[in-house]
């Protein structure tokens, strides 16, 4: 186990009914809100008028940002931090999915920065403050609830870059699984893969002697396993969806599940590229790229994706070799992604291999990706390759 | 799954050498510290002198309060206060184990309430406030260096009782694995049974849909298993002290493997009779009284105490019926402890039966006990007469 820190300073309220408290709990934060929303679902649902009107009776005016993006895009998020400005607005509440929370968090992260808040996902500046925000989660998917990471893109350069920072982890977050209900079938598969992927970046490490680790990993992947096809089949079964969301939540909390363990994240990488470009979902690239980029590092560690074979996939090791076994989880993970509905191929989201070597240079732009297995611009490209 | 909230705000700062940066930390919080420590074992081991210098360098004045007892005393917390009052001290720093930290906790709790610290203990008052405070930790056992639990023993009254605030959350914890090498096996073993039984008090359960939880909880006592016979065997083994270390944090901090799940706490309000009168340490007690717990109630959810069989304990089921898997694996815990060295019986610890119906009454004296079953004082003194 390496030396670490971790300090995760969030405040879950999960459960059925507990969008009632978000006018207590913003009301802390001042008496001017930005309500950072997508794409006009929160209207349809009645949301919006819930959590307005909770606003409302705490004595919060509020301003709007609306129409954030499935991949939310810089001009948003700058557009959201003029209107903090020009208004003088101290607390940002999001009401989304992660991209909503993202957005957020970047306007957070701007409003006090003198400079141009892209310095911080280029990493030519660091952020030392942000405002508060909050979120009314309303997709199980990027664990943005409760760590302080997001991911903007830049339409007009096409970059999707992430910025972390202790500065904008929300300073609550208000989890109802019932509000997950109206996501459809796909977007639940697609924030499925989107957890589990989290958890893999984190599991499939050279770092030694973390047998907790690995099993709360292996924890949250099985508890997905279990639940992803039951809130598919039944959209309204509470148990299902309330499981996903835990395990969204925890699978990306700011590292609790893997503290001291070498992350690697080649994947999300090799994604971000993809949607940057061609604005698919985040977990449909996922679901593609993941189980190619397994296969193309397994052997760095066989054992590892052994144990992730027995204990996840409940694969039976005997008489089998060891890479028998380790391609045998792979296999069952590219199948339970298809059975859930997620894409297995770039042809499937219509993309052509016409611009692969691109996507792969911009890929490696700050380095060679991933930590199990450094990855320059050619292993990148033969993984879009093994995409196709 | 039950509607819940949760909030850890403790930083945690894992590994060797980690306490070098206790200087720093401490130094946010002002420039006048009391130093609360054991019996004095953090002088024989050098620990001591690296604390003050680090704290020195940081240009923070030191008051001291040594000699806090394992179950530490109403009277030392209500020195310390008297202490911090005088001396107009604006930080505690807990250099020990779980006794230490939480005597800090009551300390700082007590500094800034008006009436008597003990007002929290019997639930005459709620916490409001309480000064920052920081440990350096020692020993592996409660999980008090990431949570807002403390328990202090009123030994006027022989009440040993337990306060639980948001306030009393340290602001940082130390955890390096090290500075545990020298914890005789003993004492390594009663802290393996503390956080085992933290887990227990979480994981058996009546709540329904909590899939994710049980496995975390699964997950914990198969390391603690794994890795406290290790420790046991080779003091030195850091890979072992750093998993026990990290499983008893995660253990008991503030909730977070149990989220949304009734607990139960039974068995350490039994426990905390017995310590009150007789003064044993808490493991040890916990380790006689756990698996007769176990024995009284596993008929009220047989189902878990299989899962409980067969997941941590690897019983095979094959061919058996529900209720000899789920006695194999109380008697496997049983073994277990008895196999690294924690008593089985008061007898072995000198306690006979001769105040077992006293320390029942008083342990139901705010009601009956737990959540898996309801203990009245009579089901309480029949766990004291199996546990003779």
């Amino acid at each position: 186990m390496n030396n670490f820190e971790f300090l995760n300073p969030t405040k879950i309220i999960f459960g059925e009914g507990t969008v009632e408290q978000v006018g207590k709990e913003a009301a802390a934060f001042g008496d001017k809100a930005l309500l950072v929303y997508g794409g006009g679902s929160i209207k349809k649902t009645g949301l919006y008028d819930k959590v307005t009107r909770q606003l409302a009776d705490n004595g919060i005016e509020v301003f709007e940002l609306g129409g954030i993006e499935p991949n939310p895009r810089l001009a948003t998020v700058r557009k959201g931090i003029d209107i903090c400005r020009a208004n003088g607005i101290g607390f940002i509440l999001a009401v989304g999915g992660g991209s909503v929370i993202d957005a957020a968090k970047g306007i957070a992260a701007g409003v006090p920065y003198e400079g141009d808040v892209w310095d911080f996902y280029v990493r030519k500046a660091t952020c030392k403050a942000a405002l508060p925000l909050g979120s009314v989660l309303t997709l199980s998917a990027t664990g943005s609830e409760m760590n302080g990471g997001s991911v903007v893109t830049n339409w007009e350069e096409n970059l999707k870059l992430a910025h972390l920072s202790i500065h904008t982890y929300p300073k609550f977050s208000i989890l109802d699984p019932t509000l997950t209900y109206t996501v459809p079938a796909d977007q639940t598969a697609y924030g499925s893969v989107d957890m589990m992927t989290h958890v893999f970046e984190q599991y499939f490490s050279h770092t030694a002697d973390t047998p907790l680790q690995e099993r709360l990993c292996e924890s949250i992947l099985k508890t997905v396993i279990e639940n992803a096809p039951k809130a598919i089949a039944n959209p309204e079964d509470y148990a299902a969806r309330a499981n996903l969301m835990l395990c969204g939540t925890y699978a990306l909390n700011g590292g609790m599940i893997s503290v001291g363990v070498a992350n690697d994240w080649a994947s999300h990488g090799i994604e971000h590229e993809l949607s940057a470009i061609y604005d698919i979902p985040h977990g449909a690239g996922l679901s593609i790229v993941y189980p190619n980029w397994m296969k193309y590092v397994y052997k760095e560690r066989i054992e590892r994706f052994v144990q992730f074979a027995v204990r996840v996939w409940d694969v039976d090791p005997a008489g089998k070799s060891d890479e028998e076994i380790a391609l045998e989880g792979i296999q069952a993970t590219r199948d339970f992604f298809t059975r859930i509905g997620a894409p297995a191929t770039l042809a499937e989201v219509g993309i052509g291999d016409d611009r692969l070597a691109e996507m792969a240079a911009k890929a490696v732009q700050f380095g060679p990706l991933g930590h199990f297995k450094r990855l320059n611009q050619e292993d990148v490209e033969r993984i879009y390759r093994l995409s196709l």
